[in-house]
């Protein structure tokens, strides 16, 4: 047998319900198999912070570091300054575990309905380098609160953070079949970060002769995502403007409802990190009205980070079937695990 | 009679094209009226640069400057290195000039196809920011080309320079029926820069008690942009995220060959600059194939800056005629532009 330890984040607001789901549907998979997941939970996120003032205390770091892999819901609530959890705890976690792919689908599966008007094939996987650029935190304000302030927000952009991930995208592209990478950034503006991230996809071109590239910038990326999104196959782009792209990537392929995410650590130094693009949504929480299907496909791409590809294969498909019978009935969020679950479990 | 001198920037591309049809409906606008305009055509671009490697000489600066209005067509071409004349010639008019207000109407007129389902009435403005954030130029690399290059992008945002923005976009929220205000911003990662645009916000309401006012993080804006189009009045945003959106506005409304833009300095200390938001695009550059619509509205734009609110008005409803009855005729650059000023003069 073999043994998966799972650290769990639910979060707020709908986390936690997203994520019991994800649980089930998790358990269903590997029913039957040699493999048995222990889940540790952490109690992290808004209701912690307001108890304890902490946000991610270095223990639990360290704790959540001996895991395989973690689960997590969402992150924030109202109550909460914005920033604080958002950089003390969610972008904490992703730069200390060094999650630099920031793994993002966008898929639209048959049943699903677009705004667009001819969605086509769409089909594509964006790439968000999730350890630099503006999200690094290195900024900050002079004067703060008079009419002379001046605030910054330096985005920092390294060569071997640049080329690690663009290396992964490249290799990405080559195990798909239209084997195609899109550069995605704005290099006629942001000259310095811009043509580094240029010159890195054109070098590393060289170990991949196989995958053909393009370039956009990225206002023009998100014409192309409305009018023809079939064109794309793998986007690599940085941290903010990935962020920008896989939600709108969202919007024409089914809602946020259905976009899953992976945070990963390729060199797997650490545990990689699992988690649906959406929020916490407090103004659905603990209604059961939340949608699971974003946290099942990210519970998809979990498995197969761990290796186990065929139970990632029949999350995926189960989500797939579910989705093309879906039509407009309306089901709560346990009754969309149970029907997950159920199908996994066939 | 009222003299108005107005400085042409052709530019590059197609730019020359749509800037010949703009003027044309610029003159039909104002046929029969005490208002004369004079044209200065300043041969800035590609053309230039690779004749004398000048992008905006100090001289053609200071000439432009003297004039009451600037009609720009587009910059860039593919042979010359990116940045080189976006930087050095189009931001360097916006920044010099302090057009600090770059105007951008997201307006779906009847007879338009959208890619969206179901698009409603869709008719805001993003106020994006012109002069400051990440399009400073305050960025540099070192140990460029090596493995251990490091490229900044620093966002710069000043009390000033956003407070300004800020309370002109509210007087534009308004002066409109719904008196709405969306500021778009990323506040809780670009803690910083957002907290300050945050703050601004919250202030300036005072003065305008009657706006209504909501927030969206800029991934969230791209996905109601997507879902909800109609639920934006005034849109207010930085410099790089008004980029973003504005094309991505342009792409739901018709695509950016109808998108207008206006370089505004509000204080009038320097002329202010209207652009059709599309490119030189090369691909289609001397065929005739390339829309001037963009151009026309801007020029729609440009009259009413000048205070000629029923010129403009006659513009705007030439085009709105044009467009509604349009369908999928294929007409040349020329023939769009005599039909336009074929109506405007009626
Ligand atoms: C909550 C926020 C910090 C986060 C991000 O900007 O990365 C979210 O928008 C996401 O995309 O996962
Ligand atoms: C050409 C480029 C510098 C410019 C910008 O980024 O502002 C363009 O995209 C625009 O929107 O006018």
């Amino acid at each position: 047998t073999r043994n998966i330890d799972l650290a769990v984040v639910a979060g707020d607001g709908i986390g936690t319900e997203v994520v019991e789901q994800g649980l089930a549907v998790l358990e269903a998979a590997l029913a039957g198999s040699d493999v048995k997941v222990a889940t540790t939970e952490f109690d992290l996120g808004a209701r912690r912070w307001h108890a304890t003032g902490e946000t991610l205390a270095d223990g639990d770091l360290e704790r959540i570091r001996e895991h395989d892999a973690i689960l997590l819901g969402a992150i924030g609530d109202p109550s909460v300054p914005s920033g604080v959890l958002e950089r003390g705890l969610l972008l904490k976690l992703r730069f200390a575990l060094d999650h630099y792919v920031n793994l993002r689908p966008g898929k639209l599966y048959p049943g699903v309905k677009s705004p667009l008007a001819e969605p086509g094939e769409v089909d594509f996987v964006v790439v968000r380098e999730g350890t630099e650029g503006p999200y690094v935190g290195n900024g900050g304000s002079v004067r703060t609160g008079t009419p002379h302030e001046i605030a910054t927000e330096v985005s920092v952009n390294t060569a071997f953070g640049v080329e690690r991930v663009v290396r992964d995208a490249f290799a990405r592209a080559q195990a798909r079949p239209r084997r195609h990478l899109t550069l995605v950034h704005k290099h006629n503006v942001l000259v310095h970060a811009g043509h580094l991230w240029r010159r890195t996809v054109e070098a590393v071109n060289a170990e991949f002769p196989d995958v053909t590239t393009d370039y956009l910038h990225v206002d023009a990326a998100t014409i192309f995502l409305t009018t023809n999104p079939s064109r794309f196959d793998v986007i690599v782009t940085d941290n903010l403007f990935g962020d920008i792209l896989t939600d709108q990537a969202a919007a024409i392929t089914g809602g946020i409802g259905l976009a899953a995410s992976a945070n990963i650590n390729p060199d797997r130094t650490a545990p990689s990190m699992f988690e649906p693009v959406h929020g916490s949504a407090p103004d659905i929480a603990g209604q059961g009205k939340a949608d699971p299907t974003a946290t099942v496909l990210s519970v998809s791409l979990l498995l197969d980070h761990l290796g186990l590809t065929a139970e990632a294969a029949r999350v995926e498909a189960a989500v797939a079937a579910d989705l093309a019978e879906r039509g407009s009935r309306v089901r709560s969020t346990a009754e969309v695990g149970q029907d997950l679950a159920a199908r996994v479990a066939d």
